[in-house]
């Protein structure tokens, strides 16, 4: 197998076609950001990936996590991978420079997560968790709580786990059992049991620290009653020393599809202690402030998926041997033509090439935002990263899956044979469809709540901002043509909803993949147009004009099954089902 | 788990859709068949399925095939069901009479396999390998040579399997190396290594017949100097006892994404004693005779596994409380609605019934018209079966394998956890799409061999078919509309393709998407016809209507995407990829 970060494409979208030199030189923080700093943090991003991370990739599919008595052990040979990345200070690149973060802007973070998600999906879950953990203690912790967990969880030393689920309650967080009971030195006792901790439990960190939803006696009922606790492994006396075991711990450990180096524990709470993290019942807030940067980084496993695959691929297609083309043999010395004379294996590799470049432009353009927002407070930066942020996750990670399965495809038979790898890029792909909200649940948010929140207006905010960007003439008119149909498409939902209650509901998928093909042909025709002659620029031009061609067409049907009313779904008898 | 075989829509389809009955009269070897027998025969089938094959399902995932110094066991499960599936006469049910077959339609035999692969794919592997073998050498063996195999392998006592695949050489089967010496004794010698052999070796029958593609010495290059070749695992005397081990043995078992219980060898010939089927050189011929059956059945497996995960998830989101209804609390004396209440989760089982549905009909149809070509001599239906079989392999398990991942995004998070089952169906679904020839062969085959053969002609008169056929008046102007829009690609490619020799494999793909979209509306715009007023056809009604507002249009996009050059995927630099 290889893996080759694409470390050339990263700086052209950053430099070439986003700009950053001019975005960030207008941000203090990021004033003094050099280009070459940049470069040399992505290219050693890329060492690491290609070189430690990717190296037991295909490991961890052998050998998955070992559960015995309550201790996990993680795969043998993620632990020196893990801590090259964490000494790397990999963790703390996005992390508040009080605390002993970098401070970089979230773009280079972007950049930097879909190399490790690339190379090593399941080794990179033990990181992103701890990233997620600290980016929430930063944001709603205390003084003391951060002073006492940002350092570690920066330096990897602890990692970090999101405790939300229970069987019973994933989407619906309202329906949680697990109980939080005050003491008298101001912690909590926690008593329950939460399903599908990811890094819940294991040997690679000296503690770790878990963030816990759950319910105070007398919480009012539904999603307005739940709390968010930090619940760590070993307690942490007043010199930051630790202590003794906390009162949970790993029941079972799950068998996955995929992504099988990740431990997914059953953790069971009791009467554990833990500490409440910003205020009463304002669990769920806590939460999603840290929402928009897990699902934009899940969108970006989805596409670190899809990278691994087409490479995996089109090293497949040159190198196999199979048939003539048809317009007569290319390489009439050997006994066969490469796959590459046939034009529906370019074509499978071309969508899934088509997919990841403008799925790439499209993370960064989100983490921008949020950048903007973050450090510029800008407000309508932050308008649009809510608006797409569903768009990324959900839109990146059908899109890794669809690519990983077409790249499994042009290996044929050897694709579904697990020893050349391809089938575990599939595998470990599906789960970024699933968690972190299910892709179902990210285009209900689109619609329901960002879209219908204002009326549709910040769609058209959006739509007028691609209007306003420069743009390759040559896709100016099918892009209009597009930029009407969503405008149309938007106020069409907003309209029909009034009356219709489920229609949000309805449509939510196909509108959902309609903006992420509209946004996307924005996103070619700006690539398109800062391309240059080389080879590079070259294949960039190409991928736009068969990205345009064969791929944008799908939202002419979208448009059509987004015009169909609720009652097609809703009138269909529940028992016949 | 849960697996009800559609006994119901079986007899649906075979007496109220397609009226059997009718032509079943008209053909001799059938008119005596009465509907109470068949109506037994499935109602047979499906308890089989049900309660004998589906009981092994998952355990063959847990424990699959195990290879030790050249023995196969296959899961010890496997066993009486096996040998249930086969003392039943299951696998003789399409087979010759004069050698112990029963000599029923293949329609009749289309609706069991579909039962028998959805209950327990990796198990029937063991059988379809077999009725194909007997197949295989009712159409080409010698009068000799069906009283030796035909009987035992109709019996199960001895099961079939295929040798085509090496390791250089997939599609492209005039790259194979395997030798065959021709003997003094009129026998060949067969050496060379073979990969991917479902059931090549396993411990389930008495003896294992191979039917293996080797050269002669000075054989012609390419695919015609390849000749086909029965080599048994044991020698069989003149009596038909069994006799010595024959030269070949399994080298190893492949560690497979799926289908698990299914046991895949690497199989070395050395010197093994083979005899020819039909001519020499003809190999490929007498293979590509039992093609169309075998691709029908992977066409029936990908729906099998789109029927059993629809239904799991069906229960799923019937059973599962989360969330509540737009229209308000629909079950408030509970802290939740079932996932039904969301209109997104019922859009994902519909699509999932809607392709399931219409496949089951359209495998029925290609079945009908292998009937007729073969028992009525029929010239159209023997055209139609060209054409439409690479559809039904390719559209089916597309299909069957998007279903499959559609039920288990209903799961949600259980959805990626092993012990709730779903995604060991999105794994075994995934191979129909690859085995048998990939997707893509088909639909190269479909566009480059079938329709351009005849400049068009074909899929024109299929569509003049269709036209003649009585439709629910509410789908006319639409099916009509697409009927136009078949023919006007289809001739836009046949003369394109004039100066254009890789646009046929540029277009394939989606020409292939079209062709099932238009194939399927069609068949439900009969099934609406005849649907009553009742539940089951109630669901038929809502069902038809769900395909043509929300699915069908997709054929939009696909004849604009058509309309593209072949240029858009050739002018991509071999290097840049």
């Amino acid at each position: 197998m290889i893996y080759l970060a694409p470390e050339k494409d990263a700086n052209f979208l950053l430099f070439d076609v986003f700009d950053v030199e001019k975005i960030w030189r207008e941000i203090s923080d990021f004033k003094d950001i050099d280009r070459e700093v940049v470069e040399a943090v992505i290219s050693e991003g890329a060492r690491l990936s290609n070189e430690v991370l990717f190296e037991s990739f295909q490991e961890a599919n052998h050998e998955p996590c070992d559960w015995n008595g309550g201790e996990v052990k993680a795969p043998k040979e993620f632990k020196e991978a893990f801590s090259q990345l964490t000494s790397g200070g990999w963790l703390a690149v996005s992390g508040n420079p009080a605390f002993g973060g970098q401070g970089m802007p979230k773009m280079l973070g972007c950049l930097i997560e879909e190399m490790f998600w690339a190379s090593n999906a399941s080794l990179y879950l033990y990181g992103t968790l701890t990233v997620g953990a600290s980016l929430c203690i930063d944001s709603h912790g205390t003084e003391a709580q951060k002073e006492t967990f940002l350092p570690n969880l920066y330096a990897g030393t602890w990692t970090g786990a999101m405790a939300l689920t229970e069987s019973h309650a994933g989407t619906d967080l309202g329906l949680i059992r697990t109980k939080a009971e005050p003491q008298a030195d101001g912690s909590y006792q926690i008593t329950g049991t939460k399903i599908f901790i990811t890094s819940g439990e294991h040997d690679m960190a000296e503690n770790i620290i878990h963030l816990v939803l759950a319910k105070l006696p007398d919480a009012p009922n539904g999603t307005r009653g739940i709390s968010l606790f930090i619940v760590p492994k070993f307690l942490i006396d007043e010199k930051g020393n630790l202590g003794s075991r906390n009162g949970w711990a790993s029941g079972s450990l799950e068998h996955k599809m995929g992504i099988k180096g990740s431990a997914t524990s059953v953790i069971n709470y009791d009467q554990a202690e833990g500490y409440l993290i910003g205020e009463e019942n304002q669990g769920l807030t806590a939460m999603f402030t840290m929402m928009n940067y897990e699902r934009l980084s899940v969108g970006l496993q989805g596409l670190g998926s899809g990278e691994l695959a087409y490479q995996q691929g089109a090293s497949y297609a040159k190198e196999r041997l199979q048939g003539r083309s048809a317009r007569g043999p290319k390489n009439s010395e050997r006994e066969a033509d490469s796959l590459l004379v046939h034009p529906d294996v370019r074509r499978m590799l071309l969508v899934q090439r088509a997919y990841n470049e403008a799925g790439r432009a499209f993370g960064l353009f989100v983490g921008m935002q949020l950048d903007l927002a973050k450090y510029a407070n800008d407000k309508q930066a932050q308008k649009f990263v809510d608006l797409l942020t569903p768009v990324a996750k959900a839109f990146l990670s059908d899109k890794g899956f669809d690519g990983a399965v077409m790249a499994q495809q042009v290996f044929g038979g050897h694709g579904y044979i697990a020893e050349w790898g391809v089938e575990q890029i599939v595998r470990d792909a599906r789960i970024a469809q699933i968690y972190e909200g299910t892709n179902g649940v990210q285009a209900f948010d689109l619609v329901a709540r960002k879209v219908m929140k204002d009326g549709g207006r910040g769609m058209l905010d959006f739509v007028e901002y691609m209007r306003s960007t420069e743009l390759d003439p040559v896709y100016l008119e099918v892009l209009e043509e597009n930029f009407v149909r969503l405008i149309s498409v938007t106020e069409g939902i907003v309209e029909r909803s009034k009356t219709d209650p489920d229609l949000s509901g309805a449509v939510s998928a196909d509108y959902l993949e309609l903006v992420g093909l509209v946004c996307y042909a924005w996103l070619w025709a700006r690539m398109a147009l800062v391309a240059k002659n080389d080879e590079f620029g070259q294949a960039k031009k190409e991928t736009a004009r068969f990205f345009f061609s064969r791929l944008l067409p799908k939202t002419l049907s979208l448009e059509q099954s987004i015009s169909c009313t609720s009652e097609i779904l809703m009138d269909f008898a529940e028992e016949s089902f």
